[in-house]
């Protein structure tokens, strides 16, 4: 079986849908599944179709031209995925293990559609975890002096590795905006507080000196403003006076780790489409 | 504007969304909202389509003549609903006044689309709240000996008001089979407990006796066996050992008046496809 | 049977249990539920004790005295609080029905421990739900050129009244630093957003404009800064794309509705003890 | 710093706080944390003390002498715990990884205080994931004919490791009544379903077919009785018509792990006290 899955974005109007379809029908793909979304303010219209092509009647790039014809005549933008390659992903990590462990326990498992070929680091302490499931582990040390040097061997790296997706699961290292600019929409962060509450550092023990009753975390693409970025996700956890600082980071943890796991396998397949600083998450 | 709301259920098969929405735009009705979902066991196709009839080329009649035509060919079903045609809605009660007191505000303050021309009791200690929103009170008392005369005269009341739905808000009496199966997929019911646990009466107190620690409600749709009929919406709240019966019922309360609000907007929004002993919720 | 809670707070020291739970023990005070926390930071020592004085030996003043030099001693507070003695209760309101219409059905079914002698609002809207529930609607209209004297009215009628509590069930006028710290740790507060972020005006919007995927509410206490106050309750729910700003405020007025009425419930209860800027909320 | 936690439960009567309170102040132990219950039917009385006795004035055989004598005298049961003693704990798994890898990890994060000396499973294929934590793995295949002798090495290896705890983390092998009853209390099983509902095999295709829109788990200790142990901690999730049988296990693997391991923990922590078929849970 040979999937597609289509994301089309365009001005609202008539027989979107009707049209697009139709074209699918015609040539002999069959509609899994269809999504849309109308953003009510601009008047935006979003799409997600997943096709089986299994028993397309043209080849695959004559049906891309047709759509591609629609499209123009529609002052659409589409893009095309096919699940069966799946995305390369690259972890960054510092000091956590726990969204790490996740991700690594999920891909294993076969929850997480994707490769991952590596793990990078500004520490060495998490190297024996990635040794546990047999992927390469980058040990990139960050001075102030080196920063500019590690975020070259990075781009160096993910460039050999083909990466698609950045994951920073909990890497405490600012990227410059030049490189989030150059990976706009292919940066996922876990942000271990329920933003737009609770930005940058040690949001959890501004989480208890304001007497917070839920502490929570938060999965967004990574934008040069820092924590401003699209939100995928978001979950909470119920605190009370009793949670000192160390228990709240504990409770966190749980969630952060949830959150971020499910931003990346929503993002892996193919499910998210960006509107300007809002995410659609379509469910299949 | 003039709205269509199409429920349309077939054996899966190629070009079901194409084919429908084509007739939809080759005659200007603009579809708003279209969601599909396939049962993979049975390989059933269920859609909802909500479209803006105003600029509509053909009389509706003509329309639901082509679209009729196409639904014969697909051995499929369909429904039309104008959500311009509030439904009727009779409440059912007893004792408990949560339930009531939410639909009745929520109705007020317009989030449930629907008219209430009744509210129905075998007891007489509610009335007071139908007085408070305006609304017809019928007391029907109810002995062993009077049910089967109680029952033929709440289904004249309900014929002569043109009742479409049936909720019941904590209806602390068993509908006859006959009378549920003649209204079958237009009873609502509240129970007081997370189904499939906790059937039938006094689900708080078996629920403490069990030592749960977490209570819930589920509305659902009745059917002549007991608690069995499809799930529309479910939720709980966490209790502890602190909590006694009593206060366990009052935890209860919030979640029971929630979810059959809840369940009762989607019914009235016809956001509800049934697939046998399961529901299809969609979203919008 | 006649009872008294105890609220006792003192620098951490040895011996603090032993000592209030021994004077109670001797003169026949019984013991029904104690709490106790201990603030890590500052080691401020935290307790409520309810008892039961039915077979108290000596008069109710004895006793007080006997544990006032214990108090002495060891550099305490202590209140004393007779739950038979209604705390009175202010509730102001200004468009929004759903706070009010919750605190008032849970009024009428005994949950809250409290009289309402008034209703207090800026509009006149709400006016026809006093009347449903019997309570007084006091109507005081501001304009910036009146504001002082309309606190003037208002200080008047809880004086008049004796009111304990005031609950701003969604009233939309800040009151001035003077009233609100003369009524310091007596003012609960609904936050139609999810503090510390979103505060001010239009919260929902600002969520939405975000683009988060949970909205919530807070109650506090109110103090001089807008929305600063120690936090009591929170509660989210989950939103995503397809909520609009109107459906934001539709999920979110259960959620507003249900913290309300379980923070003023705590308060009554005098399960509430203040540490500073954070609370301290016990069970029962 | 030497710690002492101290279970006590007895018939309700006058002064039980009191008089344990003064014995610990009087010879110099003091009290960190006190949480009591009385439960309301049979008025039974139960109580947790956390003391620190780094400034004891007396030798801990005295204390426990001296608390031994009030104990009698009250009719009382008084259990011992000290925090340094960790509990010593064997996890029990057959195929499914993610709720062992969930308390390895947290075991290795710090998170459970306790040893963990041995991994038992009816299966070789989690081994490798022992092997990743460095702890002992036993392989003891079990048939029909070979279950009794299975049995018996389990005991004679738990006797070997002095084990405390038996966490069964989705072991699917039914234990002996013989078994279950020498280890009454001292082992935790992690059921895939939301108890009452949907005890046995296959939880999550009763689930499904029965159309729940919730899912969940339950961590409960083990009685002879299949499923119907006390209760430690139950949680859920979410889903909808769009959950496959599949999706609803990949759903409830996050719960699932989530609760078994704060289970686990409040056990370890000694926080649980049993009451018959339920269980007090406090907090710290």
């Amino acid at each position: 079986m040979r999937h597609l899955i289509l994301h089309i974005n365009c001005p609202d109007q008539r027989g979107i849908i009707a049209q697009f379809t139709s074209i699918l029908y015609d040539h002999g793909a069959n509609v899994l599944n269809l999504e849309q979304h109308v953003e009510p303010d601009e008047k935006l219209f979003f799409m997600r179709i997943h096709a089986n092509l299994s028993s397309l009647t043209i080849s695959e790039d004559a049906l891309k031209e047709i759509l591609q014809a629609l499209v123009n005549k529609m002052d659409a933008q589409i893009h095309f995925y096919f699940p069966e390659n799946k995305l390369k992903v690259a972890i960054f990590v510092t000091r956590e293990s726990a969204p790490l462990y996740d991700l690594l326990i999920k891909h294993q498992s076969g929850e997480l559609p994707c490769e991952i070929p590596c793990i990078i680091s500004n520490h060495e302490n998490l190297k024996e975890i990635a040794g546990q499931f047999n992927i390469p582990f980058h040990y990139l040390s960050i001075t102030p002096e080196t920063k500019a040097q590690q975020e070259k061997e990075i781009r160096e790296l993910l460039e050999k590795e083909k990466i698609d997706l950045l994951v920073l699961a909990r890497y405490m290292q600012i990227l410059s905006s030049e490189f989030v600019e150059d990976y706009r929409g292919r940066i996922i962060n876990i942000h271990h507080g329920f933003l737009p509450a609770f930005k940058g550092n040690n949001p959890y023990r501004k989480a208890w000196e304001r007497g917070v009753k839920m502490i929570g975390a938060t999965a967004h693409y990574v934008t040069a403003d820092l924590d401003e970025g699209p939100i995928i996700e978001q979950d909470v956890v119920s605190v009370n006076h009793q949670h000192s600082v160390k228990e709240m980071v504990q409770a966190g943890r749980d969630i952060e780790r949830r959150v971020l796991t499910s931003a990346v396998k929503a993002h892996l397949e193919h499910r998210i489409i960006l509107d300007g600083r809002r995410t659609i998450i379509f469910h299949s």
